[in-house]
Order: C-alpha cells, then sequence, then structure tokens
C-alpha cells in the first residue's frame, strides 16, 4: 500500500514510494529499500491515526527496520512527513489529454474527489493538510508536493490556450489551482458531498471564468 | 481579545465568545462569565500553540478558573473547541449590503482575508481546521460555525437574483462558498499570497460563473 495522492497514475495499488535519492542510493539498494518501506509505514500510520500520533518507534517497527536507522535519517515524525510528501512529488503522474480543456480538468477534478475519498488516501492527505498548518517544515514540503502536481496539469492549460479555448495570457496554474479549490474547501471546511457533481461543477465554474479573462495576468497585474 | 473569525462584525477588538446558553445562563451570570473567561484562553492557547498541545488544566490557569469546573463543563479540547466555535457562530455579523453583488462579495472576501492573516485569527482557524481533520465533534461544529456564516452572506445572493444580476435559481450558499474557497485553499494549501488581489479574483471567478448559470440548482440537479 502506498501514497499517491491526487497524483494518482496508474492507480494507488501500482505505485510505490518513489525512492530517488541521487548520490547516495543505488536504484534497488538497501538505503532505497529501507526508505521505501518507512515512508510506507509513515502512509499507513498517517492514515490510520493522523500526525499528533505520529512516532518514529512504531513506524520502525511496522517497517521492521532498526529504530537508530529511522531517527538517525529523519529525527523527527515532521521529518518523515516531509520527506513522504518529497516522494510522492517525485512520482510522476499523467495529466489528461482528452483534447479539449473541459475533459482534462473534468479527468482532473474528478482525481482530486477520488483520491479524498479514498478510504486510505483521504486521512493520509488530511493528516499531512492539518501536520502542516503547525509545521513549517510540512507546510513547505505540502507547497512543493501541490506545486509539482499543478505544474504537471498547467500543460492542459497551455494547450487550451494555443487551441483557443481560453484567453492569451491565462495563468495556467490559477486555473488547476482553481480547480481543485472548492474540492478541498468540501473535504476539510463545509462537508458538502464531495462527488462527481462536485467535480464537475468546479470544472463549470473554473471555465466559465477562465473563458471570461478573470485567470489572465493581465486582470490582476500579476 | 476575542475570536470571531471571518465573522468580523465590528472588529475583533470589540466582540467577546457569546455567553447564550438558554435555560442555565443569565446574562452576566457567573457560569456565562466563566465561559467567556475559559473560551477567552482557549483563543490564546489555540492561537499560540494549535490543537495538538491544547491542555484544559493550561486553560483553567490561564482563564483564572477552577481546574474541576472546567473539566466538568467541557471534559475534553475537543469539547472546549466545538463549545469554542458554537460560541462564535451565536455572534451574528453584519455582512455586506453595497447594492451590487460584486461589492458584497468582494466585502466577504475581503474578510476572509483579513481573517486567515490576521496574527490571532489566522492561527485560530488554522488550529481548528487541523483538529476537525481528526475529530469528528470538531468537524460537526466546525460545519455549523461556516453554515451561520454562509447563511449569514446568503442573503446577499438572493437580493442579486431578485435584482437579475444573476440567474433565477441560482443557489445562494454555493456562491458563498465558492468565494471562500480559493481563499482557503492559499491559505491551507497552495501558500500563495493572500492578499485582496486574491480576494478579488476570486469574487471575478464566482461573478463570472454565477452569470453563466453554473451555480443554478438545474444545473446540477441538487
Amino acid at each position: 500500500m502506498t501514497a499517491v495522492g491526487e497524483a494518482g497514475g496508474g492507480g494507488a495499488a501500482s505505485a510505490q514510494p518513489a525512492v530517488k535519492d541521487p548520490g547516495t542510493v543505488r536504484p534497488g539498494g538497501r538505503t532505497a529499500r529501507v526508505r521505501a518501506a518507512v515512508l510506507r509505514a509513515a502512509c499507513d500510520a498517517l492514515a490510520e491515526h493522523g500526525f499528533g500520533r505520529l512516532d518514529l518507534t512504531d513506524i520502525a517497527r511496522r517497517a521492521e527496520v532498526g529504530k537508530t536507522t529511522v531517527y538517525r535519517r529523519w529525527s523527527t515524525a515532521a521529518g518523515l512527513v516531509a520527506d513522504l510528501l518529497d516522494s510522492m512529488a517525485e512520482q510522476s503522474v499523467h495529466r489528461g489529454d482528452t483534447g479539449s480543456l473541459e475533459g482534462d480538468l473534468r479527468a482532473k477534478a474528478r482525481r482530486v474527489v477520488a483520491t479524498l475519498n479514498d478510504p486510505r488516501q483521504g486521512p493520509l492527505f488530511r493528516a499531512v493538510i492539518a501536520a502542516s498548518t503547525g509545521d513549517p517544515r510540512t507546510a513547505r514540503a505540502l507547497r512543493r508536493f501541490y506545486g509539482t502536481r499543478v505544474e504537471e496539469w498547467a500543460e492542459c492549460v497551455r494547450l487550451a490556450v494555443r487551441r483557443g479555448e481560453v484567453p492569451e495570457g491565462t495563468d495556467p496554474h490559477e486555473v488547476v489551482r482553481a480547480v481543485s479549490a472548492p474540492l478541498y474547501h468540501r473535504a476539510l471546511i463545509s462537508g458538502e458531498p464531495l462527488d462527481d457533481r462536485a467535480a464537475d461543477r468546479a470544472v463549470a465554474a473554473v471555465l466559465a471564468a477562465a473563458r471570461a479573462g478573470v485567470y489572465t495576468r493581465a486582470a490582476t497585474a500579476d
């Protein structure tokens, strides 16, 4: 079991936490295997009982790795979560490519919904977001993770600009983030139903706004 | 110092945690004063170091109230946070009434930005949202709080429908939530700047979508 997040790609079952650590790790080497096992255990623990009770000794036991190794490499629970997020960010995702911005964004929105409703990934993401509110290191790692995902999907918007679906100068990152925002708001704050209907409405709203030029850089001079 | 949240009204300085508890409390009675002092102390503690370290003994000391009283009335940190949110919800806010939906929603959006950037209320809201991810009672209280605020601002949308600014059948609650969503997404997830420009862009996006009929109940049959 792994955490790929709205990441997704081929689905959680097929993915493993990435184990790249250039310079120190041979692919498939012991260090890489230890990291994969520890990050997998961290996912399990986070999904089960959140960040507040994340404990490196428990992680070492779950991962069947020496406690000293875990403490030496990750030091703290926050350090471990930051590394988990970096590992998730390293996993490339297949963004949508349906030929229309609506189709691509709909694929993105439905993936966010599926992730947040997933019995394992949903609690994991909530735990990491909660942890980030009180810990700057986790917050930075969370931002790197989402920044990577947003950039991957931004290409859909660039293609749509070239096809003339949305105005020249539309900010691709703002469009992608705007699709996710109401879905995270439902998951974390309002508790309104988080389903494909919510996903499709989020996309319809963003498309209307994008076509009206709301997300062009000129509109806000940023 | 108190927590009024995006609540706001006349500004944090003038407000106190509400002390209504019909049937058990005379306004200004001892029970009401104790509740006000304890909730104020809870705000301080949450803003200072989050939910994870909220401790009823510390709260009792800060509030200069007997420990037994605090434990008997609130039992747990989660119970105290739920009561704090209910108290915040009880405080009526003055929603915008600028004569246009754009003006009203802009007032709402800028209030959300001011709250989330406030050195006291920002950390308080982040702490409560984080706590709600791991505790159903806090999550329910958070939803009640936001539900109250959304309903207060929904009237702006109803007026706009009557003025013909947005289509008949526009869901007022969806519109109000859609204004907040990208701002909370910046605060909790992306870390993008949270300023009046972000507030105004959120409003422009919602207006474009609302005018296009995205938030009519018919559009999603809910």
